[in-house]
This record gives C-alpha cells, sequence and structure tokens, in this order.
C-alpha cells in the first residue's frame, strides 16, 4: 500500500557495509556508480572525491554518500543487528547538512497547495525515497474541502516613479499568502487596508495568511510603511487561485513490524528557516539516517501542509491510522533555544515516556509541556476520533520567541548546532523505541550468580556500585514480564543505554529471555 | 413529599419575566400588588419606590421585589433557559441586604430548641419559601434523643445594691445556653464556679453551652469579673427546660432532575453573626436567587440546630438522603477572611472540584483542606453510613479567628462586601453545578473547521489563540464523551464560564450534542 | 517446622507475670534460680543483685532477668492483652546492654562461613531462643552453591627482623577476608599485589573480601604500606578453605497467626560494629522483648551471612517463605545519624506504611528513599520470584558514612544511644503491625452520642477538638470496614498511638467491633 521509492539520491550508510575498492564504493553488494563522500577518518572529518583508494573501510566512522543514479531500496533488516541505534552520529557534520538543505530550500514560496510545496518535495526526493501524492480540489477531507491550488509569479506595489516600494522577489513574505490576483492604481489611504506590520519590531516583515477567505494583502515593515509617501500606488498581485491540487509527501521506511512511527512536519510556510524548514531538514536527515538499516517498526514520514495536509492524510489513511503506535511532529528545531516537549493527548503514551526519559539523561535544559489542542498538526492527529499518541518535540515552542512568523527567521535564527542537537535527540528517542523491549528474568529467585559469569567483580566491600552492575541488578529485579526497559530506566534513574547493555549482557549470558 | 412553601415575601427576579406598567409590576403574568424595588438601571443602581412609570423594562438588569402578599410558587423551569446562571447580581445590594438581615436577627436568643429558632425561622419564611417542622421531645433519631425544649425570660446576677451586675438583657452570651433555672443567693467564692471568662482577650464574653448535662452559669467579661466585689450575689435564671420539640426550617426548590443540592446552615447560636446569622443570611439569598429560576437540581436548604438538628433530619428522611448529589454546609461566611474549603469525605467529589475551581479562578486568596470529621454538620452527613458528597465553604474558619465563640462576633466583624463575595462564589459553584454537562463532538475525526461557521478568525499568522478559540478548541478535543465540562475546565485551566460558553456556540453551530 | 529453642539465657519479661519472693523471682509459675535484675521502680531505675525483698512486683515497670539455667520456651500469647505493645522499654538500659553485646562480640573474625558464625550464634544462644542450622558445602541454592569453609588461625607479614609488620592478631580486618593458605617469602613489589589501603583514609584498615574467586591479600593502613621499607617479606596466611559448611541462625516467636514477619540481620562480617553487630545486637534485644509476650504475628529473625545466607535459607523455605507478610533487613543500626527507611520493593507495602508512620511521628530527623536492588538482603527477599514486602531500616545507609567498611566501623562509632533510638523505633513498629486491625462502626449513620457515655466533654463552645476526642471522630467516620487503624492514622495525621487508643476505649463503649 506504501511502497518505498526506489530512487534514493543520499544516503547515510554504515562503514561495516561498505566495500570499498580503488575509484569505486560498494553498498550490499550494489556497486555504487560515483559520488562524492564525506568521511570521519578517526577523528579528522574531511570530505573527499570519489577517490577511495587510501581510505580503508576499518577507519571509517560515518558515510555520507550521493548516489549520482542507483536502485536501491531500503534492505528489511536483520532484526540481530541493533548496531545502528546505538551508532553515535557526527552531529557536526548532520548539523551543517540540514543547514546546507536548508539554505536551498528558503528562497521557494510555499504555501498550502502549489508549485513551491512540488518544488520543496523535488528538493527532497534527491535526499530520501519520497512519495509525492496529488489531491485535486474539492475533494472532501471530514469537515474540509481541498480548497483551490495557489501559485504566484509576481507582486509588488509601484510608486508614482515606477520604483517597486513592495517586491515580491525581495521577500515572498512581503505577499499575504493566498492572495487573489489584483491589478490596481489606489491611494496610500485605501492600500493601507491592505497593509500588515509589526510595529514592535519595525524592521521585519510579518507572515500573514488568508487561505479561507478570499483576500489580498501585503505585509512589510513598519518602518517601510512609515516611508511610504502619500500617493497613488500601482498595485499588482500577479497569482492564481485555480482548481489544482494539494500536493504532500511520504517517505515510508518498511520495519520489522507494520506497526508505525509517524515523524509529521508542515511544509506550506515560505522563507521561514526555523518554522518549518528545520522540521523539513530534520526529517530529511532522520529518514537518511534510518534508511538502510534494520528496523523494528516501519516509519512514515510526512511532509505536508499545514492542517489541511493533516486532515487530508488522515482522511485518505483512516484505518491505516490504526497502526501509528507513538508519533511526533517535527518543527521549529533549529532555534538555539532549549529543548521543549508537548505530551501527546494521552499524557503517559511510551512517546511521552521516551522523549521525557531521553531529554532528562541529556545533560541540557529542556521543558515539558501539557498536551493542549493548539499548536501544529498534533491539533489533528489528537482529535478524539484518532487520538493518536503523537507528540510535539521543537526547541522553543511555537508562538514564544520573537522571531515567529516574521522575515527574522532567517538563515541565521538557525544553526547547525541546534540542528544537530534536534538530531541527536530525535535519534536517541526513536532508539529508546525501537529498544524498549520486554524482557523475562529466568533466574527469578534470588539473585543469579553474576561473579561466575564474570558479570561482577570479584573483590567485595566497595561501598558502591559500578552503574553497569546497579543495571544488570535493576534489569534483573524488573524483568518479570511486567516490566519494559524503559519502565527499568524510568524507575532505576539510569539511562536508557545503560539499562539496555545489561540487559544485553545478561541476555548474552542466558539470563534473560526477550518476552513476545 | 417536600411541598414548596406558598408564600414567598422576597423574590430576586430576571427583568425578562418582569412585564412593567405605570404603578404596577407583574411577574409571571400574575400583577403584584404593591412593593418596593431594588433596580439597575445601566451602570446606576437605584432603589425607588414603587413608581415604575419612568423605568422601561429592557434597561433592568437586576431587580429586588420585596411583595406585600402573593401567591406564587416556583416554577419548575425551562430547561432551555439557563440565562439565570449567568446573569451577575448586583453583589453589592445584596451584601447590605445580607447584611441588614443579619442585623434583624441579631438580637435574638437561640439555642438547639425553643422560640429563638422559631423567631428566626419565621423572619426567614417573610423572604423565603419555608416550611418548619417540629420534633417533640424524646423522639430517637439514631444515637440521640430529642432533648427538651429549652426557653428563658431572663437572667441576671444583682450585687447587694440591686444592680444587675451580669444582665441577659445586654447580651444573651451572658448565660450559658441552655442553664437550668436558678433562683440563688450565693457569696462571690461559689458563684465563681459557674462564671466564665476569657482571659486573653478580658473585654469579650465568651460563648458557652451546657446541652446535655443540666447545668447552669454566666459567661461574662475577664474585667467584668474582676471588677465583682467579694460579696453575696442574687442569682437568677428564670429559663425553662421541659418538654417541648426541636424546630427547624425547609426550603425546597424543585428542580427537572429529584437529584438535589443540599445547603445546610446551623441556626441554632445566639447573638454571634459570622457564627451563624452569617451562613442563615446567605442561605436565604441563595434561596431567593434561585427561587422562581428554571434549575437542573432540585434545591434543599436546612436551617437546623447543629448536631442534633442535622440528626434528627437524617434519622427522619434516611432513604431521601439518597438523592442527594452534592452538598455544602453553608457557616462564617460574613468575616473578611479569604475563603476555605473544606473538602468532602471522598475527598474528589463533584462538589470538591467544582468549589476548587471557582477559588481558583476567583482572583482571590483562599484555601483548600481535606476532610476531617470535626466541624459543623458535615461530620454527620459524612458519617460512614451516608458518606454523603457534602463540603465546607466559608471564609475563616471556624475556630480560627479570635472572634469565634466570643461577644466579638458582632455586627461589626461581619461585612456586607464579605457577604457578597460569598454570595457570589456560592452562586458560581451552584452555577458550575448546574451547567456542568456532557456533550458529543459530533465531528471527531480532525477538527471541523471553524472559520466558515464564523467561529474562528480569518487571518492566519498569529502567535496566540484567543480565549475564546482556545476554549472551543479544548471543548471539541475533550467531548468524547467522557469529559463533562469542569473536566475540560479543569484540564485546559480555562474559567469554566468560557469553557462552557465555547460549548454552547459549538452546540448552536451543531457541532455538539448534549449526553443524555 | 521451627520448634523454639528450649533454652534462654536473658528474657524481658512482663512485672505482671512475675511473682516475687524474697531472694526469689518466678515467672509463669517457674522458680527462676538465680540472676541479677535491672528494674524500674516508679521513676528511679536502679540494678539490684537479687534481693527482691523491698520491692512489690506492682511498682516494677520493665524487668531484664538474666537466668542462670532454666526451661522456659515462649508462651503461645493470650490475644486480649496486649500490653507488650504498649509498653515503655527503658531505652537507656537496652542501648547499653546492645553496646555490651556489640563489645563481646567486636573480637570474633567472622566471615560467610567457619567458626566465627558459629562462636557468634554461641553467644546469641545464650540470650534469645535460637536453632542454628549448618548446610554442607555443594549444596545447591537457585543460581548458587554452598562455597568451601574458610577458617584462619593466624596471619602476618613479617619483616627481615622477623616483626609482624601487618598482624591478623592485632585487627582481623588485616586479612583479605576468605583468603587461601600463603606461606611465601616475597620482595615488597611482589607482595605489594596483594595489599590493599585507603589513601583517602591513611590511618584506617579497609576490610576487602575475596568470597568467589581464590585470592589472597591483606589489609591494611596507607600509613602502615608507607611506612615499609624495600626489603624481602615473610609472608605467611594459616587459614584453611575446605569442604564444612554454612551455619546461620534462627529464632521464632510464635504468634496466634501463622503469618510472620522476618527480621534478617547479616552475621558475617568480622570486626566492625555498625556493619553489622548493631543488627545482630538489635535483632537480639527485639527478640528478647517480644519472646515470652503474646503475639498477633509470629516472628522470624534470621542471623545470616550476606546474600548466600540469604539465598539458601529461601532456598530451603521456598514455600515457606509465602508466609511472611512483612520483614525489615536490619543493618547499620548503631551510628548516630538520623534513621533511614529503603521501601521495599513493592513501594506502599504495609511494612512500608508501617515505618514511614512511625519515622513520621518520632520527632526526629529521618529520611526515606525508594527500593533499588543494591544494599543488603532485601536484595534476595525481593527478587521477582519471591518479591516479598521487606524493607530496610537502618540509621545512615550503607556506604554513606566514611567509615563503612573500615577499622573506624568500631566500639566508638556506635553509642548506647543510638542503638537505643533504633530498638524503641523497631518496637514502634512492630507495634503498629501488631495493632492494625480494622473496626467496625456499629453506629454508622451519624455520630453516635458520646457525651452520654463519658467520652466527650459536656461543655461546648470550644474553638479546638482535643487530640483524644478528635482521634474517636476519626476511627467512628473512618471504620466502614475499608479502612485500618494505620490507614486512619495516616489520613487523620495523628500518631497510630492516638489513633489506637480511641478505637479501644470506643470498642469497651460498644461502638465498634474488630472486623474478622
Amino acid at each position: 500500500m506504501y511502497p518505498c521509492e526506489p530512487v534514493s539520491k543520499t544516503r547515510f550508510i554504515e562503514p561495516s557495509r561498505v566495500e570499498a575498492q580503488p575509484g569505486a564504493i560498494a553498498w550490499n553488494h550494489q556497486k555504487l556508480a560515483a559520488g562524492w563522500l564525506a568521511v570521519k577518518v578517526k577523528d579528522a572529518r574531511i570530505v573527499v572525491k570519489f577517490d577511495l583508494a587510501s581510505i580503508r573501510t576499518s577507519e571509517l566512522q560515518w558515510i555520507d554518500l550521493r548516489l549520482e543514479e542507483t536502485n536501491v531500496t531500503a534492505p528489511s533488516g536483520d532484526p540481530k543487528d541493533k548496531s545502528l541505534h546505538r551508532r553515535e552520529f557526527p552531529s557536526g557534520e548532520m548539523g551543517r547538512w540540514m543547514h546546507d538543505f536548508i539554505r536551498e530550500l528558503y528562497p521557494i514560496c510555499r504555501s498550502i497547495t502549489g508549485d513551491g510545496v512540488r518544488q520543496t518535495l523535488g528538493l527532497l526526493a534527491r535526499r530520501i525515497p519520497l512519495q509525492t501524492h496529488e489531491v485535486p480540489t474539492g475533494t472532501r477531507a471530514f469537515d474540509w474541502t481541498v480548497p483551490k491550488e495557489w501559485n504566484i509569479r509576481d507582486a509588488y506595489v509601484k510608486d508614482p516613479s515606477g520604483e517597486r516600494v513592495i517586491d515580491f522577489k525581495k521577500s515572498n513574505l512581503h505577499v499575504l499568502n493566498y492572495s487573489v490576483p489584483v491589478s490596481a492604481r489606489m491611494p496610500l489611504s485605501e492600500l493601507r487596508d491592505h497593509l500588515f506590520t509589526l510595529p514592535d519590531h519595525p524592521d521585519w516583515i510579518p507572515y500573514k495568511t488568508s487561505y479561507y477567505r478570499e483576500n489580498w494583502g501585503f505585509c512589510l515593515s513598519q518602518n517601510a510603511l512609515a516611508a511610504l509617501p502619500d500617493s497613488v500606488y500601482e498595485v499588482r498581485i500577479d497569482s492564481s487561485l485555480e482548481d489544482g491540487h494539494l500536493t504532500y509527501g511520504e517517505c515510508f521506511l518498511p520495519g520489522r513490524s507494520a506497526d508505525e512511527v509517524l515523524l509529521s512536519c508542515h511544509v506550506c510556510h515560505p522563507s521561514l528557516c526555523n518554522d518549518n524548514l528545520s522540521g523539513i531538514a530534520l526529517c530529511a536527515a532522520l529518514a537518511g539516517s534510518l534508511a538502510g538499516s534494520p528496523l523494528r517498526y516501519s516509519y512514515r514520514f510526512l511532509f505536508i501542509p499545514g492542517t489541511i495536509g493533516a486532515i487530508v492524510w488522515l482522511a485518505r489513511n483512516e484505518d491505516h491510522a490504526k497502526r501509528i503506535r507513538h508519533g511526533l511532529v517535527v518543527a521549529g528545531v533549529g532555534d538555539p533555544g532549549p529543548m521543549s516537549y508537548k505530551r501527546s493527548r494521552r499524557g503517559d503514551a511510551e512517546i511521552d515516556r521516551a522523549v521525557v526519559h531521553v531529554l532528562g539523561h541529556r545533560g541540557a535544559p529542556y521543558s515539558v509541556s501539557d498536551f493542549s489542542p493548539y499548536g501544529y498538526d498534533e491539533r489533528q492527529y489528537s482529535s478524539p476520533g484518532f487520538d493518536l499518541p503523537v507528540g510535539a518535540l521543537s526547541r522553543t515552542p511555537h508562538g514564544r520567541y520573537e522571531q515567529y512568523h516574521t522575515s527574522a527567521d532567517d538563515l541565521d535564527f538557525v544553526t547547525a548546532e541546534a540542528l544537530a542537537g534536534s538530531f541527536t535527540t530525535y535519534r536517541s528517542v526513536l532508539g529508546v523505541l525501537e529498544r524498549n523491549v520486554t524482557y523475562l528474568n529466568l533466574n527469578p529467585k534470588c539473585e543469579p550468580q553474576l561473579g561466575r559469569r564474570g558479570l561482577y567483580r570479584d573483590l567485595g566491600g566497595h561501598a558502591e556500585s559500578k552503574t553497569s552492575e546497579l543495571a544488570m541488578l535493576w534489569v534483573l529485579n524488573l524483568s518479570d514480564g511486567a516490566h519494559s526497559l524503559l519502565d527499568i530506566a524510568e524507575r532505576s534513574e539510569l539511562p536508557f543505554e545503560a539499562i539496555e547493555t545489561a540487559a544485553g549482557r545478561l541476555a548474552e549470558a542466558g539470563l534473560l529471555r526477550e518476552c513476545p
């Protein structure tokens, strides 16, 4: 039903799967024709062009491989191989990669429909497996209807001398998004009703929309407005609002289970970086890093216009949505603020607990807030008829930073470092979900003798147990079939990583067995 | 079983139900003979005598109508009309009305039986529909027996010169309540065993009782005692303790449901204003303001002597008590301290949640304490054989103010302003109970499109939602049949009022339906 | 199955059971031959030698009687007689008694097996009824096997002059516990691998063990090590590690119920006072004070080597362990730090609530921590296959004091005062368990009239209730068959003692009946 897109333009792969030969690289036994390679060799990170002769794959720690042409599908994965989820990605590289991608997406004028979204999805499809959907205007989706498609070519306000005093070409924020076509001359007094500014930030252009009531307008800085003489202006918006389609993209990565993890980002905002080019870039990085790895869950990334896109997707996938076991709405992940999490409507779903656990052990400030039905598309996923366990993991929450929905949400506002931190956090959360299994202690009466299995120090008398030993004791004590590893991590207040490592060692020693 | 008293002397009615004609006023199509009228006309509050010629009812916002003679029964109510509960009463007027009533009740010497209670109920019956009950001495009520009836005419201690050095006529607190008759001469040394003072407050007279062990005594200020020379005194208490009755009053206002809200106040204390003339006056004001309005619940106001009265009522209404769905003990509501609430034995009954919600959104300091079996008649209502959901909503809790059970609990200690604040708080609580229904979202999958119904602003891009919109989103999100409006108000941390208004607008738009 | 040991050397008995005659004392109609007697006569505490002529038994409040020879078994108890549990023990006496016992146990070199344990149990058996068990080397116990028995006679390191620079005779901590025999000459450089010190505390000798991997070594102070010249040393450990037995002791006090309270202390540490001679002495004092009293529960005191002892006991009593309704691990109860409690794995078992209640009303600082599977033998009792409700009640938790597992955990570190406080606390906890019954209010509808039963003051009007009256009201209110006395104490925040006294008075008045 959701076939994987066969063409992958970019892929993060593991060195262990790479067979390097002079002048070529093979992955999963398919020889890869050509490309460039970002590699980390021991401590140095370098980008090399194609000459693999001098690099031994054993020295590789990370590879970013751009394939010119290939036909690879994501492998269904080896259930025994969990190494991916433990791997440390070089977050610095990844942060720069995401920032570069944002830079490429920035100029495009997106809206809830139209070619801006298509262009954006096109750039995504060069990086991750992506299926694009086109839904015709007029299609019903629950209480909603897919609107007419909006496209825009140019827009300006000219003064009597013919100078563009407001110019869409300089910033697509200048146009009230979804403005109907206009071609008129009018005095400033009349034009003023169609001008929007931000008096509190006189240099910034606000971002405004009017999707569902036909209207037109311009957004500009307060200073620019103040500088306009009282004159007659030529006003022109060269847009179209016609029957067409709503476009969205979907990247599906199949796992061992048909149960899905949903990652959803909105793609409808024009030149705003944090909201939400950051979310698009992070989803691309996550999909790229997961593709080709053995996965427990199937992963579905949605690149959709806000509200109407989520509603359309849910309407078209009403039954399928039951498969969503965990989900996150990805937005506002590039600003330098601390991470913040808004719980799902259920409040204590596994995704809520996984995120809060990861944030709590990350060693950085963070905040957690309860669900509220205002925000991004968690509003739709959490509507009472679906009630999906979908939270929202951001940096500064939407609306809480001054740059929100203004021209100041630009390429400087989002940083490679913040993006990298978000990537690492999301990866850790997904790692918890992937590895949160329940074990049964096969020796439940008293502790097993760890010492004779080499799992416990020989010399007694110490005041404190080592974390690794403590983690083993916790896993043994709580692995009664009713506690998952995350349950154990929460109760022990130890990092999930430590608990999972301990469980792995105990399972290897035959002391635990995974519950079905 | 609980017929409504047909005679109502005072009634707060809604302007919409008033038909004004020059020189007369009609209510529910009954022409009202004569009276005076407190009206609020636009912003000014005025009290006028009877000349209605110059007032258009459309300008009236509130009417306090004293009827000379009428024969009105409380209407059974129109289920569609919820306007009463949203109405703002002019709390200043109401506060003064209550204080005036307290002033009228103050001089009466009440006890748990006797004519003082009858007089008090008589004054109440001039204001609200009231049924009076007389229960004979010796009647069994669970573990208790109705005691002999006590009445008192005079009491004094005279010095050798014949001067009354302690005089019941000056303050009825001077007599140990329920003192048996005494007529004797005795030296101060002997009399002293029967004298009670408050050394910490040398000017105040304490209030003492001896209901269940025959005794006599006088209460007086420490200073008065100190001034008594060592002499022989004439001691006289002209009281009677004889077979008679225990008297209590009941005001029943029928609603659409047979389920009841209980409001209970004790009427057994003599000249003490906060404890509990304030409770009597507040119950009268509440009953007056509810009478004649369409009501969801039936309301039962009990005006009873403390402890024995509650026990007698429960014994006579053992089965009927099951109908009590919510209840409050009304006492100590006139002092200037902040509101305080003592939870019901259950701790999280709807009444508890309603009170805590209202206090939390009132914008004034307040306190909430857990149930304890010491206090007023909640002790009886909460006994394990009944376990009724009855809390106690006061200002400063009993025993926590210095004036408690002393002559300093006088007309100055209670204020019209405090009484008015208590009235408003109680009204808000009852409003929550009346309007706390559960709705079902008829469009549960994704949000409905509020914008096209005029319920949501057209222009997008704002950082913050308006409270009214947020309230609608919360109602839609949680109206899955399992959450009442109070549940939604609690979770959203929005005022019940905002949630209920939002639900009303959504129901009008056909998006919600009330659950049965 | 667990017969009581017939010989009791020391016994705390109740004065009411003592018949005093000049020059002799009889208990339970058995004339006791000879002894000494600590008695409390009214307020004075005196120790007398045998001359009882001048003391009337009715004046005795407490007797510590050491019997020279007797043959008494613990009485099965009179269910009506609860006086024991209310009795105040003279904690000063008891504290000194425990400290004296610790002093006697201190020099013995204990380990998890061997004669040190046997000697220790021998000294215990002179004080309390004790059954000793010997379990052969090689016996399987779940995942474990009883190890070889270790005994040691001497150990030293001699310098070339023949002087013992490290000498087991001076402190048994000098030898790595469970060291295999050694007889060798070696240079310091080689010896150093077998020497353990505590650089942070250069004067202290650490305590180290190597039970399950054959090894040898010496522990010494950092200063002593620094003073050793670089020379060749004679190294000798005269120990044996051979097939033998693991030894443990059990004191069983039968009660009316077969349900048991477990008190478990480890007896495997050499000259360390707080860890755990304090636990041994406290268990002896508790067993002594309970023996001969009527008991609700049966009590089982275990004196076992840590870990392997608990595992062996559980393996031999796998089914029997189900009878354990409450339990405490007793260790580290003699240091001057505040009491600390580690909850059972269940977290809210009755033992957890009883301990927390007692600590909360004790008027001294304390701490409570959640269960963790690291610590003493609660690790085994709480393993998922048993999950017994066993907490750990200590003073400073193990490993949290500097002296832990060093020579500084000596006779000065533990004090009679701290031991006495621990004793009192444990007694209070056991008292709560013994007396935590559930009553039914026989008059559940409204309050009963306490006044006419003499349970309530006659004179009304007071601001505050007395605690005794409040306690009665709470008991009546919550005795609906669903609340035990501990439930009521918790909810009322009154001491258990007050609640239990109130329940006793109400039951006497026929107002309550004990639930079966």
